[in-house]
């Protein structure tokens, strides 16, 4: 079985696109904050964007938000993503946004709710438990992890800024320690970073840090991050390891399917002027 | 309102007991893995020691394994203990064992699922996005949070230990450096630490670290950690601030209701040796 990296790679050349669709039915961008309302934001936006979707991310806690009901709405995402995919004759990866985290024996729990009843590709995670609490979810062939290294709130400084010595490495911000510990668990082509795009520097450094590894950079557009500094600091070397994550400029866009076509477009146009 | 704290603490003095009872339905303890073992499973545990619980802590995990069926029987764990709390006319707190962390936007979402849809009184966060990943749950009057800041598990090691420089202070390991922003963000009492009881050293480290904070220490029983050595490091020095969490030592026990006396007379004992 090919791994979850391959996958990705192979999405990401034939759509062309770098964009991950992020599926954030916020309650307040909602008619009513139901969960069959989540569902019809979330359903409206796949269909509009699936051609030019490199991946999908629904988030977690917009669905657990409305309990049982929510979850439900979850599962019909899921099942319109794979419904959509079919429909044009591809398969598109499904990045469950969920940053868990806990013990090893909680972690496995996590581990069969995303990848056995969900049955999505990827998930985030929060390395904050360490080593065993990402080990439950590499166990799984074809899946992947995005671990969070930098993320692009303010509140990122608290922790991930924070100088812890490296031995013969020197200083380094704990973001780029998680980025090089990323590098050394990552033996079966499973785990990537999450990495904001609203701190150029701080994505710098983790390219510097992780040349390989492939990147989920939200932060781009409503949060204040620059699309060709993203992607100028964020591609590896061959012009590819980046996802661009896209929300709520997608969700607001009268079109979300034109503003979509618009966005890979001027990807398009920076990756020429990158080289790639 | 009074404070989670206040609240906690009057149930710790009603109760005469500091244990905090885990409901971890492990698929593995269950005859069968399916939502309505894993309910049975936990109303047999609540039945059995509401008395001498200072608080229950399902875990999130367990529950969602399940998808929406999950989330109905967690529903209906709160419900059951509300019930038997009703029954023995006390209120006896809710912690939801959960390690959310995101970025505030999408906290805010996890924050109305614990507090508005579950019902719950406090909840466990990941610290690792920093404060305004915690502040939408602060916000909350009567409603509380314990941030993860030294876990019971091994790999707390490859990030909590880590050695971070911290100005005047010194350098100090990451765990630590996470007490002082706790205490630093705990301008309304409702801020407690998650600390393990595996490790400890690192338990005196954070008691010395932040001495007026609430603990819920996981880790004593199955996980190796000692009850004398927690109690002795973990209390505060008026005998409280400390919650001992137990799930496995209780659920194999023959008799839960008989173990869980036996534990408190144990941790009395201990108390009284102490000098409380």
């Amino acid at each position: 079985m090919e791994t979850f990296f391959n996958f990705l790679t192979h999405r990401v050349d034939d759509s062309a696109s770098v964009l991950c669709v992020g599926l954030d039915p916020h309650p307040s961008d909602l008619p009513v904050p139901t969960a069959s309302a989540a569902l019809d934001f979330c359903l409206r936006l796949i269909k509009a964007t699936a051609p030019l979707a490199a991946a999908f991310k629904p988030n977690a806690a917009f669905f657990e938000l409305y309990g049982p009901e929510g979850w439900v709405a979850l599962q019909k995402v899921i099942s319109a993503i794979r419904a959509e995919s079919g429909r044009l004759g591809v398969t598109i990866p499904i990045i469950l946004d969920a940053k868990r985290g806990d013990i090893a024996s909680t972690a496995e729990a996590y581990a069969i709710s995303a990848f056995e009843h969900l049955e999505v590709d990827a998930i985030t995670l929060n390395p904050y438990l360490g080593r065993d609490s990402i080990d439950p979810f590499l166990v799984y062939p074809g899946k992947g992890v995005f671990l969070l290294c930098k993320t692009s709130n303010p509140g990122a400084a608290d922790l991930q800024d924070l100088p812890v010595s490296m031995g013969i490495q020197g200083i380094v911000p704990l973001f780029e320690h998680v980025a090089y510990l990323a590098q050394v668990w990552n033996t079966a082509d499973n785990i990537g970073l999450v990495v904001g795009a609203t701190q150029p520097e701080a994505l710098q450094r983790v390219r510097q840090a992780a040349p390989k590894a492939w990147f989920l950079s939200p932060g781009v557009g409503a949060q204040g991050g620059d699309l060709e500094t993203t992607l100028r600091l964020g591609l590896r070397t061959d012009g590819r390891g980046l996802l661009i994550n896209v929300s709520r400029s997608l969700a607001h866009a009268q079109d979300p399917a034109q503003a979509a076509a618009d966005l890979c477009h001027q990807i398009t146009a920076i990756r020429r002027r990158l080289g790639f």
